[in-house]
C-alpha cells in the first residue's frame, strides 16, 4: 500500500510543512519505502519530482522539503510497491494531458485483477494504478467534452470509482489544476486551516509550524491524506465511499454511497 | 531563443558535467534566463525538473548539476522567451505518452505564424514549441503505427521537420526514451565521447572533467547541443536541413536536404 497527500489552497501555498510529515514515512516513520513523487500546479503548469528511492533519505525530497514551491493544487505519493516493479515508470503520481489541461492522479490501493479496455492512454509502467487513470481518461474522453460542468464530470468520475472500489481499495487523488477529486474506499482525511491560524505539530518528526506567521486573513488551505500528519490538530475522516471534490480549499461538491 | 542540450549514451551516465556548463548561460554568460528544464530517461519512465526562475541562479538547477542522475537518453532546455509568456506552462521540454512510451520534445527556435490542426494532443501553454510538438505527435498517431521500425518513423519526422524548417527556425530535439532525432535548422553540434577518454573544459564556466575517471572502456557517450559546451574538444558541426537519428551514443540514421 501507499500513502497519500494533497492540497487545494486559495491562494499559492507552499506544502514543506506537509511533504515533511509525509516523507518520514518513506523508510523512517512508514515501510513506503518504494519511491515518492509531487507535482505541484502553477497556472496550467506542473512541475513534478520523481524518485524510486526511499523519500526519508532522498536528496531531491529533501529540496521539497526545504524550497518553498507555492501552488493551489499539489499531489503527492510514497509508495510501498504492491503491483509493478520498483521503478520510476511506476512511481506516482502520474500524468497525462486532456482537453489542453494536466490531468494529475496518485492512487492508494490494489486492483490486482483490474484489466483495462484499450484505449488511447496507455500506461508506460506496469502498476494497476496506472492502468486505472488511463481507463479513467479514456472514458471522460469518450464519454464527457470539454468545458462540461463540474457536475457532470464529478458523476462519471464517482460512477467510475464506486465500479472500482467493488474489485478492491481505490483511495485517489485526482486533479486537472483546477479542481481536486478526493474518493475514499478505506482510509482518507483531511483538515482545512484557516483564520484564526495557530500552530500544528507533526506527528512523524519533531517539526512545528505557526501557520499564524506564513499566512494571511483571507487564506483557506485544505490538506487531504490517507493517515493525519499532525498530532494537535482535529481531521476531518472520510467514510467508506465518501468523495469531496475541492476548489481553492474548500469543499464544493461530495457524496457518498 | 533557446539553447538545447541531449545525451545518447550506451550506459547509464549522469549529466553533471554539460549540465553545469549549459545552466550558466541562463542568466550568467547567456541571455537565456526564462526558465530551463531536463528530462532523464530511467528506463520506460522519466523524471523531470521545470523552472520558470533563471537556471544559472536555480537551488533545483544547483541539485541537478550536483547530483547524478544516470540516464541513456536525456534532453535539456533553457529559454529566452520569444512566443509565450515566462511560466511554467511555457517551460520546455514538453512531454506526451504515445505507444504506451513517453516522448520527451525541446526547440530552439521560432515558427511565430505556426497554426496546429485540431488533433487528440493539445498544447497546455502558449508556446509554437508545444504546437508543434503536438502537431507531430498528431500526425505520427494518424499515419504510424506502434512498433513500426525507426526507418519509418523516421522518414515521417523528416517531411514534418522539413516542412517546420520552411517556416521559421526549428532546431529539434525529440525521443522516445530508445532513440533520439535531432534535427538542425541554424545550429545544432555534437560529440561524441568514447576510450581513450580525456579530460575536458567547459567554455561557460571554470570546471574541467577528466572523462577517464569516470568511465569504463566500452562507454560512448554523445552530448548534442546548439552551441559547443568545451574548448578543448572537436565538435561535429550538423549542416542546415541535417537530421541525425541516435541511439545508445551512436548516430544510427542520418540525412540532409
Amino acid at each position: 500500500m501507499c500513502e497519500l497527500l494533497a492540497m487545494s489552497a486559495n491562494t499559492p501555498t507552499d506544502l514543506c510543512f506537509s511533504f515533511t510529515g509525509l516523507t518520514r514515512r518513506g523508510g523512517e516513520t512508514g515501510p513506503h519505502k518504494d519511491g515518492w513523487g509531487v507535482t505541484f500546479y502553477e497556472g496550467k503548469g506542473v512541475r513534478s519530482f520523481h524518485d524510486p528511492d526511499p523519500s526519508a533519505s532522498s536528496r531531491i525530497a529533501e529540496v521539497v522539503q526545504t524550497h518553498p514551491i507555492k501552488s493551489e493544487v499539489a499531489i503527492c505519493h510514497i509508495r510501498q510497491a504492491n503491483v509493478g516493479d520498483i521503478c520510476l515508470a511506476n512511481t506516482h503520481p502520474f500524468i497525462r494531458e486532456l482537453w489542453g489541461q494536466y490531468w494529475v492522479f496518485a492512487h492508494n490501493g490494489q486492483l490486482s485483477d483490474f484489466q483495462a479496455e484499450p484505449g488511447f492512454y496507455e500506461p508506460v509502467g506496469t502498476t494497476d494504478s496506472e492502468a486505472l487513470f488511463c481507463d479513467m481518461l479514456n472514458h471522460l474522453r469518450q464519454h464527457c467534452h470539454r468545458g462540461d460542468p463540474a457536475e457532470t464530470l464529478v458523476e462519471h468520475l464517482v460512477e467510475l470509482a464506486n465500479n472500482y472500489a467493488r474489485q478492491g481499495v481505490f483511495n485517489l487523488l485526482l486533479s486537472n489544476g483546477e479542481r481536486l477529486f478526493t474518493y475514499c474506499t478505506t482510509k482518507m482525511a483531511s483538515i482545512t486551516r484557516r483564520a484564526p491560524f495557530g500552530p500544528a505539530r507533526l506527528k512523524d518528526t519533531d517539526v512545528t509550524v505557526d501557520f499564524e506567521s506564513e499566512t494571511t486573513p483571507d487564506d483557506i488551505v485544505s490538506v487531504i491524506v490517507t493517515e493525519p500528519l499532525t498530532t494537535d490538530e482535529k481531521w476531518d475522516i472520510y467514510q467508506p465511499g465518501e468523495w469531496r471534490l475541492w476548489r481553492k480549499g474548500e469543499v464544493v461538491l461530495s457524496g457518498g454511497r
